[in-house]
């Protein structure tokens, strides 16, 4: 059995926002020279997930709204974890989200359907964070 | 290592269904001859799940309005991403119920609680969608 | 490819509750030997979560009120699968928060950012209930 890690940084300018990072995973999929296996991508920070769907900037914007009625970002004080943070919002958000993909392998490629691309979505940015990427198989 | 690959495919009559398809992930394991490893099973589409829970109608039903309160259906208007499409809901709730399962493969069969069984939900029926079986161990 | 198998218990005094079960997930990964490599920890009862956040009593307090206000637990009658039980609420919340999570060994230790940490959460406590630790790798 092999095994390939690396790690993706984010560094993003608003406190929210989304990255399309299929083809970094699959550049990684490639140096690690598996051919058939699993590739788990995971958020490493607590305020940010992996997730897989559509890259529709209309969808994009419905998540973003979606999000907002389920765990709104405001007023602050609404949560606990808000005393010396302000962003129990974006755990919550997370966590809908999920925080992991774990994406199959096959002949080198990601096993896909037609529109599944993978995502990294940003919920407390302004701040360097990053995503693992860990690959196990032959 | 072993590896196995299988796609399991649904074409349901209406725009929301529950199948389980804990039998077919349990044949692909014993086609694949893996005894231990793990098993990833995931939608191939983006407005369909793969989860684990109770196979008891009444909580599908519970599921289904649930699902509708969290993320509507109507009005299609609602949603930026249903310019030519009227699915947006559907995205969300599988963001809601999630993407895919990974699974405990030991001795040959899925390594289970007492209800834990696999199940299809799809949220955008009346056409052809697949489900990705991927399988390793040895 | 080596595999480890183990089981967590738990009895809770409570309807619901986190348990921080990092420790316990590290001590299987050093119990089997494997280096690098996949753990899945998956909830076995379908109305308890394995998720990945941060160990903060306020934030704990937050998601506790969150998952009252998505899925809320009386009046139990508003739920089809409350015929017999009483607990359908259980089998959402769990929804939310996610059956299992997937993490990466690296060097034989769980490879984790700076505030991750495994929680159990327990939505239907007061009996015996277990979670799987499953491990892959080399």
């Amino acid at each position: 059995m092999k095994s390939y890690r690396k790690e993706l940084f984010f560094h993003l300018p608003t406190r929210r926002g989304l990255v399309n990072i299929t083809k970094e995973v699959q550049d990684a999929v490639d140096a690690s020279g598996i051919q058939e296996g699993l590739v788990l991508v995971n958020a490493m920070n607590i305020t940010a997930s992996v997730f897989i769907n559509d890259d529709e900037s209309g969808l994009h914007q419905d998540y973003e709204r979606w999000l907002e009625r389920l765990a709104p970002e405001k007023p602050y004080s609404q949560y606990q974890h808000n005393g010396y943070e302000d962003n129990a919002d974006a755990h919550l958000k997370r966590t809908i989200m999920g925080r992991e993909s774990v994406v199959a392998i096959t002949e080198g490629k990601l096993d896909f359907g037609t529109w599944e691309q993978i995502f990294y979505y940003e919920f407390d940015g302004k701040r360097t964070k990053h995503v693992l990427v860990k690959i196990i198989g032959d």
